[in-house]
């Protein structure tokens, strides 16, 4: 049976891998590779998150990495029949290395190897209680004067921080933060969460009240607890919150609220952070052995200097700390930008009788969130993925296995058919006067969002109104505020009771100018994007994002973040990093990009 | 193939079963069952919980409700391949009636039925909105003035009970009330929770310091949410507590903390309640249409009279008031009882080195936990359970399916077997004086569970202390309590700084007479037994948990609770129950047992 045939051919391919890297032979174990294969590591190899590109990549790191990794037991992983389709093979594969054992994809072409995942899994020795390895909780038997579990729970948090210090501190407690922080406590890795508002969950309770995620649910999980089958496809800001909020508390994170990071240094001597804490007006001195900025991928504010600014009347700000539409009912709102945020905005200032004008200012790329989803995501992300077996976390090694150098091609054709498919919106939105673009290789929203993380927006409703001339629209650029409003470069002026800057984020790097120092932040440089060389991505290529989830050019400086999905996958790889540091695992790190752009 | 003649026979089997209940030919579907077979029926021809046992009874069922079931559609569920083994041929099934579809499990034997268990799954337009139904939370569009997720949840729970009256008000927010009112909100089900405590899962916290579930994990999911594959086995009361409380908050639960019913009467006529309810200190007045006792399966506090009590000089109170051992080192404790609350309560005491003496009354099952585990659940709930594809939902069926007539027998072996594994712990326990027993008919724990609701012991440690005399033993009954302790019919006199009376509690429908009247409670009768005519559970045989999860005498009065399993399991079949009602769904009642003991 073809089955049968594909499994064995699979199978011998697999030990004749696993027999040229025991036998060290790097030339073999090359040339399994297509000239122009991909190999994808996450920590098992590099101690790094790096994709090979062709053999000569893949030789250069077997090189250094091979002898350190003793990788062995390449198989098919179990209960994964391998697939094939348009002459690709598709295999799930399970292995192991001297100190881990990993999991991964693998894809072959004409006998060739055309991209390889490997990803660890766990640290042998050091494997998470769960499952058939969960804790018992009661503690059975009888001792005397032994502890609660609340009462080792309170102690715990009393002592962290004061008596003992955490080996992790990670500064933001938003999705990324908190996700990444129940992983570590299931290392048993201590680590305190700082978080500048008073509850978990308030960094989506405070921001503009229509909000809701631009992603669905199936993409949305955090790790270890999903949503229930009843959780809203798109979820409203504030029941993010709760459900944050609740996270933390069942998952026992350490996680201090009202507290702020003022400023932190490095000994490279001790290996150890000094980070002054201000905890709710009380000032703590933490000495972690690694520093993790999880503030959020889109970095600080950038606010524009137009000329004039300070002249203006009205209220102007950041779209990050808009208050939301409330206070405009009747109001004149201008909003300079036409991404996600300022849609958002705009579409919530309207619903609640603004006059509202949009100043788009370059071109942005727009797609409906039904479309989206359907297109999109929906073979990975969805309830029907979920019924065919595709569940989140295989999802995510899916979308990891396909390397950054070719994503872009997966992505031309979903959104071709996406464009054919809204045809008559698009034209709308172009009549409108609306600058459409679809990235500048037409590869889309994601590609964006890897690429530069912004220039797009996901239409839940705003894209009507200004093809309906609801929001009013105006392009061109911003040459100076006055005491009443906006003028453009064609010398209109735009009256204004309210300017809204949706002007975007800066490089997360910003944040660790601010906290460690300029020389620091220089020294890591630009925080995301792939090195691309398309707008606001220039190069060189680097195949990954820059500085997320992986060995900085700082020592013990680590950057957490991303969507939820992203948060969800990395949060496993930058976990298993800290915790082999922590438990004195050799952690040879192979590839550190140089650092090209300051920010 | 084998199984292709399985999955033939039965399929075959079910055509026939459907025709003659099409063709309404009583006799001849009542003879596809075996002489002495039974049908359960969890609310689909019954609208009760209700086992049909033989022929005869059987019949009767199907006289009065065939007509207005119409069932159709009998077949193999979904995916589900039927099984055979030692001549009984095991399938699920789905089917549906008039309002409803239903789901069940079927037993045949010798080509005859011998168990069938039909379920409702949902009632037909009335489905919960989850998986592909699931809300799509965001809004997408625009209009003006649209309220947010936020808001109107806000606006309800200001408005609920004040402008608008809930359907169904739950007298208790303990883990069965928390349960209920999540299937309800999902049905859409308008319903206000009263918790007399502050925060939901005080009723855990609340109680003795050391206590943890004695039931493992696989067996406590509460509906929709899952714990976590983190979650210990035995959970820690103060960690349960937790879990609720984000359980009542992101399930979106009306719940009145600080809320007491002060009295409750129905209008026959209105077909309405009216309660008084002290809502932290503010009066309210709630109409609701119907009435859920989940006030702890276990009810009323029974406290004992022993002459004398009135004289004791130091601490006396009822286990369920018992504050933890804190205060007690180096203190002479006597415990009144020898089930689980004694033992618990003993060796917390013990471990705070206070001086513990046991008065045993009467015989107590004592099972290890482990073995309990292992041997009695094993096969349904555990991690390997879920492995092999026995979910929880799964599970619950399964135990559903056995009749409890007949339940015994399945249960039997296991205590066998668990007799012999921990022999030599028995005489253990024998050797140092204590009373063992197997419960009527050696048909050990659960059948004592279902039957009195107590009278046993999971071990989790304190026997051994028992065994080793850490914990004193003394048999007899209590005949006096003095200045200074303990008088017992022997004479002997065990002084005491604290008397724990650990004698267990009353029929629930005593909070019925605190509540509603004695009247009510008289009519409603004895809560929870089967009618075995063994200790503690008088007959006649009724062949359900008398008065749990259905109708009872008093027209819209409920009663839920039991353990995490039933309370997960039975609440479903409730929800559906009084959603029917709301939609106005005829719902004739078939068998509702006579009373025959007020308490």
């Amino acid at each position: 049976m073809l089955d049968t045939t594909i499994d064995a051919q699979v199978t011998q391919f697999l030990d004749a891998f696993g027999e040229a890297l025991a036998a060290k032979d790097i030339a073999r174990a090359t040339e399994m590779f297509e000239e122009d294969g991909y190999w994808r590591d996450l920590v098992t190899f590099t101690w790094n998150l790096k994709t090979m590109e062709g053999r000569e990549e893949i030789a250069d790191m077997l090189t250094h990495q091979l002898e350190a990794t003793e990788p062995s037991g390449w198989q098919l992983a179990e209960g994964e029949p391998p697939t094939e389709e348009g002459g690709v093979v598709t295999a799930w594969i399970s292995f192991e290395t001297a100190v881990a054992r990993g999991y991964g994809l693998v894809r072959l072409r004409n006998g060739k190897i055309w991209t390889l995942l490997t990803t660890m899994a766990e640290l042998k020795g050091h494997e998470e209680p769960k499952g058939l390895a969960r804790p018992l909780g009661a503690k059975h038997g009888a001792g005397k004067n032994r502890t609660t579990w609340l009462e080792e729970r309170e102690r715990e948090e009393a002592d962290l921080g004061y008596g003992t210090q955490p080996y992790v501190v990670i500064v933001g407690g938003g999705q990324g933060g908190i996700g990444l922080g129940a992983r570590l406590r299931q290392l048993g890795i201590p680590t305190i969460i700082l978080e500048r508002n008073d509850r978990p969950g308030d960094s989506w309770r405070k921001r503009y009240k229509s909000l809701c995620l631009h992603d669905p649910v199936w993409y949305d999980h955090l790790p270890y607890l999903k949503f229930p089958d009843t959780w809203p496809v798109f979820s409203p800001k504030d029941k993010i919150g709760d459900w944050l909020e609740m996270y933390t508390k069942v998952m026992e994170l350490n996680y201090w609220t009202r507290s702020t990071a003022k400023s932190a240094s490095y000994d490279a001597e001790s290996g150890s952070w000094t980070v002054a804490v201000d905890r709710d007006g009380e000032e703590v001195i933490l000495k972690p052995k690694h520093l993790v900025m999880a503030t959020g991928m889109s970095g600080k504010p950038r606010m524009p200097e137009f000329p004039g600014m300070e002249r203006f009347k009205g209220d102007q700000h950041h779209s990050s700390a808009h208050p939301g539409p409330d206070a405009y009912r009747g109001k004149k709102c201008v909003i300079v930008g036409s991404n996600n945020s300022a849609h958002d905005i705009a579409a919530a200032l309207w619903e609640h009788d603004a006059d509202v004008t949009m100043v788009q200012r370059s071109s942005t790329h727009i797609v409906r969130s039904d479309t989206l989803m359907e297109i999109g995501l929906g073979a990975l992300y969805s309830e029907e993925a979920v019924a065919s077996g595709v569940t989140t976390e295989k999802a995510d090694l899916i979308f990891a296995s396909l390397p950054y150098a070719i994503l872009h091609e997966f992505q031309i054709p979903a959104y071709a058919e996406m464009k054919k498919r809204d045809a008559d919106f698009y034209a709308g939105l172009e009549k409108a006067g609306f600058w459409l673009d679809w990235g500048d290789d037409d590869s889309g929203l994601f590609m964006k969002y890897l690429r530069r993380g912004s220039g797009y927006y996901i239409d839940i409703g705003a894209s009507q109104l200004i093809i309906d001339g609801e929001i009013k629209l105006k392009r061109g650029q911003v040459t100076e505020v006055d005491e009443t409003g906006v003028i453009l470069d064609d010398g209109t002026h735009l009256d204004a009771d309210l300017i809204v800057y949706a002007t975007g984020y800066n490089s997360m790097n910003g944040w660790v100018a601010d906290l460690i120092g300029q020389d620091v932040a220089d020294k890591v440089g630009k925080v995301w994007g792939l090195g691309s060389d398309t707008t606001k991505d220039p190069g060189p290529w680097v195949g990954e994002q820059r500085n997320m989830w992986k060995p900085t050019q700082q020592d013990a400086l680590w950057f957490h973040g991303g969507n939820l999905h992203q948060s969800r996958h990395y949060s496993q790889f930058l976990a298993l990093q800290l915790k082999a540091r922590m438990e004195g695992i050799d952690t040879p790190v192979y590839g550190v990009p140089e650092t090209h752009h300051l920010s």
